[in-house]
C-alpha cells in the first residue's frame, strides 16, 4: 500500500538468488570478479557496442560522478529545473564537480525545452566572467513520469553536440523509459549523443547496486580515479555486480519496468473514472501526478495508503508504482479513491 | 589459498540469511527501516552509550566522511605515514574535506609515536600561514597488523584532546583489535577520546555495508548532510542495515575476528619453524609481515598461493587471514613454505 | 567618453599621494602596518562599532570569501537572479564555498522580493536531500543601479535572521548607496542584520584594493584562514591599506560616490528630453538602464562613446558613471543622443 | 635594520613613477590595457619565446593557480618538504586543486633530490587506489637561499617529462636565481621543461603585483577561468601591469636582485669573520642561514635588528636581504655581531 516511491520495494527472487550464489568462496576484489565481466558483456549486447561500467551505491553517486567527469569546475550543467540533480541530491553534483553551477531550464513534463537549451548552450561561452556551458543532463524517464521520445533526445543531443557540450543521462528510471517506448537502449543513449548514463537499477530491482555506463570510453580512467576517491570503489564488488548481472539476465530489468509501468497505467485509467480527479502531465512510465479532491487525499491517508501530497500545489499527489506493486494494491487504492470521492 | 587480503572472503551464512529475510515486502527508505533501529540499539549496548550510526558502502567513504566532519578545509589531519587514509584512498580525505592536509607521522608498527604527536598537535597552531592541526586519525588495528593497547590509545587521546583537536579512528579492522585485546569497545574508543569511528564490517563479514559510529552526536546533522551529498545515503538502507544487524547479533562480529586472528597466529607460529623466515613487527590481529627467502616466495606463488610480495623491501611478504580462512589453508601454506625452504 | 563601467576610471590624487607616502622605508607585512590599523579605526568610526577588516584584491574575492564563511558546502546562498555573485564571478562563490548552491530569487530592480525570500529561507530546511538555506546575499546598490532603503533592508534582515540564516552584503557600490540615501553606514548594514560586507572601493577610487568589513567578529579567524588559503593575504599589505586609508579620509569615498551619482542623475535628466528614450527601472546610484532608438545607439558608438548595448533586450543600454566622469562627458553624450535621435 | 624578509621593503621609484603615470585617464579593464600588452612583449623578449601572462596579487595565488592547472584533483604534487607550497600557504594548493596531495621529497639546500624524484614520479602511477603523480614543483631560488643550476634543472626536468608529468616553478625569487647564475631565463625555465612559472615580483620590487608566466600556452584558457573564479582577475589591471612593466624595464628586476644577492654575500663574508658563527647551507641568492652564538642573537635583537631565530634548531638564524637593503645596514649588523660575539 506504499505509493510514495519505487525505492520502498524489496528485490526480486532472481537477484537474491544470484547474490546467494555469489556468496561462496573467495573472489578477487575491486571489479576483478566474474560477475563484473559478465555485466560488461551483457551491457555491450544491450547497447550494441562496447561500454565500460562502474558500480556505485546510489543514483546520486552515479550522477555526481558522471557529471564531474563531464564538466570542469568552472563549467555549468544545463538541466531541467525539476530534475533530481538540481533538487534532490543536496548539492552532490556541486560537491563532486568542485563547484560547477547547475543552470535550471524549463520545459513541460520536466523535459528540457529545446529552445531554452539552444540559448543556454551558447550563453556567454568562452567568457571568463561566467561559468562555461559544459554538459547537458537529461533525466529519462523524467521526475514527473514523462519519457523523452527518440526524436526528442536526438534533437537535444544535436543541440548539445553542435555546441561542443557533453550529454549526460540520469537514467534512474531508464528501464521504465525503454519499456514505455519500445525503442532500443542504443537509440535512447549513445546514438542520440549520450556520453555517460546513470543506469538506475535500485528503483527497479537491485538492493545495493547502481551503475554508470560509459559510452565514451576515453572517460573511464578519470571516472575510475574519481570513483575510488569518492569512496565508491567497493572491495567486494561481486556483491554489487552479481545483483546487476541477475538484473540484466533474461530481460528481468525490462520485465520489472514494464510491470511497474502497467501498474501506473492501471492507476491512471482507474482514476479517470473517479469524480473530481484531474490528471497532470504525461504518465509514460511509473510515476503519476494527479490532483485529487481533499476528502479523497484525507480518506486514502486514513486508509493507510502512503504517498506524497503536500509538496506541490493544493490537491496535487504523486503516485509511484514499482516492480513489486500488485494489481490488488492498485485496485484497493482505486476503490478507496472512488469511495472517498462520493 | 588467498592470503592477499581479507576483502576476498565472501560472507557468513548468518548475514546472507538476514538479507534474505529483509528482502520481503516494502520498507521505508533512508534509514527509517527496522534494521537501522536495531543496529543503533545493538551499538548502544556494545559501546555502553547512545551513539548514532550512518551506513556507508566502503571504508574509504567512512573515513573521508568522518574526517571531513572533524576538520575545516584549512586544517590538517595527523596520521601515521603508513595509514590507509594517507596511502590507499586516492586522496578521498582531501576530496571530502575540500583540501585539508594529511600530515604523516612516524612510529613503530604503523602506530603514531606519542612524542611526534605531541609536537604535531601544536605545530603552528593559529598561524594563518600554515594549516591548522585539527584532527588525529588512528588506525585500529594498524595497517601492519599491530593493535594499540588501551593505554596507548589513552595517551594519544589525551595529547589530542589537551591540544583541542578531534580524534578519529579508522576501525577497518576494529573487530580484530577488540578480539585481540579483550578490552571493551568503549575503552578502545570514546573513553579514550574517539569522536567518530569507522566501524569496518566488510573485511570481517558483511557484503556491501560499512558504518560510521558517532560518539559525539552533535556531529550527526553535519555528517548526515555530508553523507547525502556524497551519494552515500542509500534508498534501500535496510539492505545495508540488515547485514550489520546480523553482524552484531550473537557476537558474530567478534567470533569472526577471533577466528581470523587465530589463523594469523597459527601462520606466525608455523612460519617461525621455517628456516630463513624473519617475522617483521607485531602481528596482533590478522595481518602478518614476514621476510621470506626468495625460493619460498617463488614456490608458494607457483603453488597458487596469492599474496602481496613486491611492495616493500626484498623478500617482504604480507599475509592476511579472514573469518573464512581455514586451518587447512594455513597448514597448506606452512607445508609449502617448509618444502620450498629446504 | 567611457560609460561602460566605473572600473575604467583611474584613481583620485589623494589615493596616489597616500601610496607614494606609504612607499618609503620598510614596513611589517601581512597587515601589521600602520595604515591597516588606521583603516580599522576609520571603519569603526564610520560604522559606529568595532569591526575587523581584511583587504582583498577584487570584489569577487571579497564576495566569495565572505560567502564561504557564512555557509557550509551543503548550504544555499539566496540571492537575486541578476546579482553579480550569481552571474559575473565565474562561479567564485561555488569554488570558495566548496560547492554551495546559489538559489536565484526574483524582485524588481534587482532587489530581492521579500515574499520570495520568506519562502526560500525555510525551503526544505533540515532536509538532507536538499541544500540547506544558509545565507542571504543582497547587493547594495543593486546591479541595475537601484538602492535598497533602510526599511527594505530591515525587512530582508528580519526575514533572514528570524529563519536563522546569515546576511551578506555585496557592497561593490556601497558608497553610492550611502550617498544616495543619506542614511548612516550602520543603518544600512549591521543594524539591519548584515554579518559581513564586501566594502567595494575599486569602482569608486582605489587602484588595487577592496575590503571585507566584518561585523560579527567571531567570523574573523575563519575568514583569515580562508583569505590566506585563497592567496588573498598580501605581504606588502600597506600598499592596499594606504589606498583604503586615503579613500576613507575626509569623506573622499562619499564625495566620489556623490559625484558619480550626480553624473548619473544628470544623464537621466538629459535623456528624458531625448525623443524615443525610455528610462528602465530605478537609477538611484551611478547605473542607468535606458532603451534608446537604434539610430541613437549606432550614432553614439560611431561618435566613440563606449557602453554595453547588446546584452539585454533590443535597444537596452547600460550607462555607468564614476567619480571621474565629468559634466562635459555627460553633456557630450546627451548632445550626441539628441542629435542622433532626430 | 629588518632582515626578517624581503617582503618588508617598499618599492623602487621607477615602479612608483610608472604607477603614477598609469593613473591618468580611463583604461580598459581586465587586462586590455596597454601595460599588459607591454609586459607580454617584454616577457617574450626575456624568455626568447611567446608567452602568456596573468597578473595575481600574491605569490601564493600564483602557485596555487598554476598547480591547479597542472594536476587533476586526484593527482599529486611532488615538491621539496621545505617548500613554500608545502609549508607556508595554508593549503592554498590543496584548495585550488580541489584536494590534490602534496608529496614532500628530500634533498640538500631545499633542492629536490633527483633520485627521490625518480622514484616518486612513477610511484603507483595508474593505480586508482593512490593519488597519481602529476606535477613536480621546484622553487628557484629555494627557501633556504640555494639556486638550482641549469644542469640540475635539466636533470629534474628530464625525469619529470620522461615520466609524463608537468613541471612547475615557484619563482618567488626567480630574479635572484637569474642574477646569481648569470644564466638566461629561458635556460632556467622552459628549456628545462618548465610549463608554468610563478614569476615573483613583490619581494623584489613591486607593490601589489605578481605574475604567472605561461610557457605551454595551451594552458592559458583554463588558467584564465581559474583566475577569474579565484577572484584574481582585477578590473583595473593597469595598476598591476604598470608595476610589472616598470619592473622589467631597463633591467630593473635583475639590478634589484643582484643588489639583494650582493648584500647577502657581504653579510656572509662578514659573518665568516665572527667567532662562533657557522654558515649553514648554500647562500646563492638573498637568503642566508647561519648558526649564531646565543649572546649574538640576543645582542642583535636588543640592538633592534629584526630576523627569525626561533623556528629551526637552537642558534639557527635566517637573514634575508632585499633590493632596499643598504651596505650600511649590513655593516651595522656585522659590527653588532662582532661586538656581541666577544
Amino acid at each position: 500500500m506504499i505509493f510514495s516511491s519505487d525505492n520502498t520495494a524489496a528485490t526480486p527472487p532472481e537477484i537474491l538468488d544470484a547474490l546467494t550464489r555469489a556468496a561462496s568462496g573467495p573472489a578477487l576484489p575491486y571489479g576483478a570478479d566474474e560477475h563484473s565481466d559478465s555485466v560488461r558483456r551483457r551491457l555491450a549486447d544491450l547497447f550494441e557496442r562496447d561500454v565500460d561500467v562502474l558500480f556505485v551505491s546510489t543514483g546520486t553517486a552515479a550522477n555526481a560522478l558522471g557529471l564531474a567527469t563531464l564538466t570542469p569546475p568552472w563549467g555549468s550543467v544545463l538541466c531541467h529545473r525539476d530534475s533530481h540533480v538540481n533538487n534532490d541530491e543536496c548539492g552532490a553534483p556541486e560537491f563532486y564537480t568542485a563547484g560547477a553551477k547547475l543552470v535550471p531550464l524549463g520545459g513541460a513534463d520536466a523535459k528540457i525545452d529545446p529552445d531554452e537549451l539552444r540559448t543556454a548552450v551558447r550563453y556567454k561561452k568562452g567568457d571568463v566572467h561566467s561559468v562555461e556551458p559544459s554538459v547537458v543532463s537529461v533525466t529519462q524517464a523524467t521526475e514527473t513520469g514523462a519519457v523523452y521520445t527518440v526524436d526528442e533526445l536526438r534533437e537535444l543531443g544535436a543541440i548539445t553536440k553542435d555546441a561542443g557540450l557533453r550529454l549526460h543521462m540520469d537514467g534512474a528510471r531508464f528501464a521504465g523509459a525503454v519499456a514505455s517506448l519500445g525503442a532500443t537502449p542504443a537509440a535512447l543513449t549513445w546514438r542520440a549523443g549520450v556520453d555517460l548514463l546513470s543506469f538506475g537499477a535500485t528503483k527497479n530491482g537491485t538492493m545495493t547496486a547502481d551503475a554508470i555506463v560509459v559510452f565514451d570510453r576515453a572517460l573511464t580512467p578519470e571516472l575510475s580515479f574519481r570513483a575510488k576517491r569518492a569512496g565508491q570503489l567497493t572491495a567486494k564488488t561481486r556483491f554489487q555486480s552479481a545483483q546487476v548481472d541477475a538484473y540484466l539476465t533474461d530481460g528481468l530489468w525490462l520485465r520489472n519496468a514494464a510491470h511497474a509501468n502497467a501498474m501506473a497505467a492501471r492507476l491512471q485509467d482507474g482514476l479517470k473514472a473517479v469524480p473530481g480527479v484531474e490528471l497532470l502531465g504525461a504518465a509514460d512510465a511509473n510515476i503519476l501526478f494527479v490532483r485529487l479532491p481533499q476528502p479523497v487525499i484525507d480518506g486514502l491517508l486514513a486508509d493507510g495508503f502512503v504517498f506524497y501530497h503536500d509538496r506541490w500545489g493544493p490537491g496535487v499527489v504523486r503516485l509511484v508504482t514499482s516492480f513489486a506493486t500488485t494489481e490488488e494494491e492498485v485496485d484497493a487504492l482505486l476503490a478507496g479513491a472512488g469511495r472517498h470521492a462520493v
